[in-house]
């Protein structure tokens, strides 16, 4: 009798990042890591932010100067402190926080290759605190083929 | 002979939600009732909007303000009947409506863990109708092991 | 013995598109070619682009004006040259596009029914050139069920 193929993975697991102030966090590596647990070779990962005052997205991973002109730019957007808003119980970063959150992305997903991400050259996965304090940030990553 | 594992699960269901004005729906309920009825223990749920007026957002769920605010945001940020729009054979909220679509989401991809939707505690999936007499609005959920 | 029941699929593949300058361009066909290649009746196709200084986008379909207003509103919110920009090494396009892609989508998810995108009526999946030149751009498209 002929072995079976191995059915399908569906592996998941969950990690926090302890963000201390505004700003942004690399963790394509983290990202990467559960791909390698997962041991699939051909599929999808799939990072899931579970905040509403936090962002996930794919920026350009070689210049800082990037993300610092992205925070500039959404500060200029999405004014801390706005009159526009209501909901500021928790201070000014409060409302802009989810804001920035529902324009840019709470969830990623990017292809598996050859048992690692099929990321661009340029692409890294980026954690976006924006509040000003931070907090800690739970991620859920699913890994499938 | 040992029974088989079973064979993943490919759940997908369609629901659709009418909407009388532009306003936001929380359709949480609704994505997790897929979930449950799809009986994934460990996997993805995925929804998809059917729309280019209308989207998906994943928005704090206490305080109404929140999306009060939201709304009051997208109003300045993207003027209904701008001057700057060719598009608007349906009147002043036809373009303003696709450009809000774009900025914000079309399709969702929520984790599944435990037999339920893992959001955060503060999380809810809501649709978001942009039109000022809203529409019949085509949802399709996918949920998968 | 009933035959087996075929194992789930998990479909990939990769194209480019050359843009020459500026623009969008519907790759809805090449997706859904993807979708028939896979052989999946019943799933989701995923497309990945890898650059950031691109965006995949979900948009009416119809009327070409409203890609054009799309641009218009893009240069109006996102200035090309912005002097709030520090990153400008390729020039007045160069963060602008970073902040294009970041605002709009690098991966979108639309479902697999009957063998076919579920899109809606009047929605296309759409590469959007922020470059003024264009570029060589890489997509990878994964189809499973």
């Amino acid at each position: 009798m002929e072995p079976a193929e191995p059915l399908s993975a569906m592996f998941q697991t969950t990690f926090s990042i302890h963000t201390r102030e505004r700003c942004t966090v690399d963790i394509t590596e983290r990202v990467a890591a559960a791909v390698r647990d997962s041991g699939v070779a051909r599929g999808l990962a799939h990072v899931f932010l579970q905040h509403t005052s936090a962002s996930l997205m794919l920026c350009e991973n070689a210049d800082a100067d990037v993300r610092r002109d992205l925070e500039a730019f959404f500060q200029r957007l999405v004014p801390d402190g706005d009159d526009l808003f209501v909901h500021r119980a928790e201070g000014a970063d409060d409302m802009s926080a989810h804001v920035r959150s529902v324009v840019t992305h709470n969830d990623l997903t990017i292809p598996v290759r050859d048992g690692r991400l099929a990321l661009g050259t340029w692409q890294g996965i980026y954690l976006w605190e924006h509040r000003y304090r931070g907090r800690e940030r739970s991620l859920v990553v699913t890994v499938h083929d």
